[in-house]
């Protein structure tokens, strides 16, 4: 299938502050957003992407550094979202760092870089962010919200608190809230990262300096949660990088060890320390249901508007990070709600990660969903 | 049920260098060891337990420090290993941090601690330091040897390669060998200790500092993987600490946040970053297979002498580190070798700790081995 090529990232500046959940306010800030595909007369046919833990704008194409978009198997010309029929936009999040206002830029109070000053920003502060910068796109209501994983949540929050603005929520590899393992995982990460002697309190841009050994250690706890431990027995298993052990506890005896610092050091060179620490708490902080006496029903009945929408739930089997289960406590919420769900449990063997993988099953379903859609437009 | 009341641990000094499976030596070396009981007569009523990663040799009873050993619920008088009965033996394995000869003692090579030269130690190399002791001690033949996790995989190496020195080898919530998973836990683990500025390539013992960023993110990590997910979610879910979120990300805001803290920092007040370098690196090596082109059961065929023993396999459905389906691998090896096996699997919430915590049934089914071991004696 034919890849969209190259696309160039654009920026919106937005004067107007953004109020956080925390309390706090987010001041004058720019978006980075790529799209792709043509915004048709009646503007039905706009899709949001909202993007996870270390992804951004590129969502798919080719950029100018020659990335391709982190979902370019599934977005693009003839693909299971397809770029013929649909206006796709992937919009990079406040406080990430892909180019949108984030802790390496300038903090208007002070001069400085934000560093561990940037506010607490949440998903719905995310989606907040993202529904003004459709707004500015002229587009009224959106044909769909697609994300996975952390992406998934902005999804359904789009769905809970502007449910006027979308007519499909499809949230991939999802939960509606983060289990006491899944904060201790990251809570796990930001110890790795805060206490490098590197991080400086959140202000290592002044010294020159990066904490790498906590993002290192942080991504390696990560990327396990990502992969199905079958997975990585079949890839991996107890195989060694040399042809017999060399007895160190500081070396690298086995294969995973390899790829694991491997994925330690790339991420480190290009994710910002602040981020990782803002990401994973706006995962810790997204309930929900928490609002409503921890009752997710509750939670999506409370705006009737909400009914009116379409959703689809996917997950797959050998997802531990956000098991099939959890995805699941979100279709019977639906259900009990009497709102319109279809759900795809796939069977799939590389855990978490299968919702960024080329799944013919799971790409199947989206296509499906998608050509439907794409059929209420053209009714 | 009494308690042992107060033990005092005894040393036992070794002058003849220890061959390690690396093909390195261990020098002149002492171990530390408890005992609890009488060794009867004929000196049949010994049972040897093992320790798992961060354990010693203060199995039972109450030492000068006030400390209760970490078996105690399971070992004194009345106790499913019954003292009364048994002749209980505890040893803290060389490379450990409780007194055996380990990286913070003296090499005599240099006169200096040994710091990151502390040859690499390996389950086999632990067992035949504990058989030169049990022998040092006049016991020819062990009633049985009792071991949970690591402890477990000594257990079964006593089994594999001497045989004749023990009549029952049984197993707790153990494992044939790591998984790829497994082996990935205890690399970030290590890395984090590694990568620490404090740990001066392993002599910080001469710089007065101890690496404790990296030994509380290893033990956040290793802690995390002990818990079954559903029990971390009974007992902590996403309870707050305050009455309110306070939005940041560095400070405390979900109890699971501040009970893996505390896990961490009392860990690293106490734990050698060394000895936790070498003690996974001993999981990671352990796989008996291996020798036998990874079948199991021709690891078990090997020595005659291993048909001629008891075995018992326990694990924990909720034990996601060990699952019971490594005991079932190392059940079926023995099976198929027609090697006497009893296996139990019981069904407790409580993850891999489960093997050191008091549940009937699991305390229930070794209270029944040990009747039965104590019965073949009195015959």
């Amino acid at each position: 299938m034919a890849s969209l090529g190259p696309v160039t990232p654009q920026q919106m500046h937005f004067a107007e502050p953004l109020p956080l959940k925390s309390g706090a306010v987010l001041p004058a800030y720019q978006l980075h957003y790529e799209t792709y595909g043509r915004l048709n007369a009646d503007k039905s046919n706009a899709v949001l992407v909202c993007h996870a833990l270390n992804a951004s704008h590129h969502v798919a194409g080719v950029d100018a550094a020659g990335q391709r978009g982190w979902w370019d198997n599934l977005v693009g010309p003839g693909k299971p979202l397809d770029t013929e029929r649909f206006f796709v936009i992937g919009i990079n999040n406040p406080g990430s760092c892909f180019g949108s206002t984030g802790p390496m830029h300038e903090n208007p109070a002070t001069g400085r870089a934000w560093g561990a000053d940037f506010p607490v920003v949440t998903v719905e502060d995310w989606v907040d962010a993202q529904a003004r910068l459709v707004q500015g796109l002229g587009i009224p209501r959106l044909a769909a919200v697609l994300g996975g994983s952390l992406g998934g949540m902005q999804a359904l929050d789009w769905a809970l608190r502007h449910p006027k603005k979308l007519r499909h929520c499809i949230a991939v590899a999802t939960a509606p809230n983060l289990s006491a393992q899944n904060i201790a995982f990251n809570e796990v990460a930001r110890r790795a990262i805060v206490t490098d002697p590197d991080f400086h309190g959140g202000h290592f841009y002044a010294h020159g300096v990066v904490p790498r050994r906590g993002l290192r250690v942080a991504r390696m706890i990560g990327h396990i949660t990502y992969l199905a431990e079958d997975a990585m027995d079949t890839k991996f298993g107890r195989e060694l990088k040399a042809a017999a052990l060399s007895y160190s506890t500081q070396d690298i005896e086995f294969q995973i060890e390899s790829y694991l610092r491997h994925q330690g050091d790339k991420f480190s060179e290009y994710f910002d320390a602040n981020t990782y620490l803002l990401i994973t708490r706006a995962l810790d902080y997204f309930d929900p249901a928490s609002a409503h006496g921890g009752d997710l029903a509750r939670a999506f009945a409370h705006d009737p508007a909400t009914r009116e929408l379409q959703f689809l739930l996917v997950s797959f089997t050998t997802d531990w990070r956000f098991a099939p289960a959890r995805s699941r406590e979100i279709v019977k919420a639906l259900v009990d709600n009497r709102i319109g769900v279809s759900y795809a449990e796939i069977d799939a063997p590389h855990g978490h990660d299968a919702f960024l993988l080329d799944d013919a099953r799971y790409h199947g379903v989206l296509r499906a969903a998608f050509e439907r859609i794409a059929a209420e437009n053209a009714a």
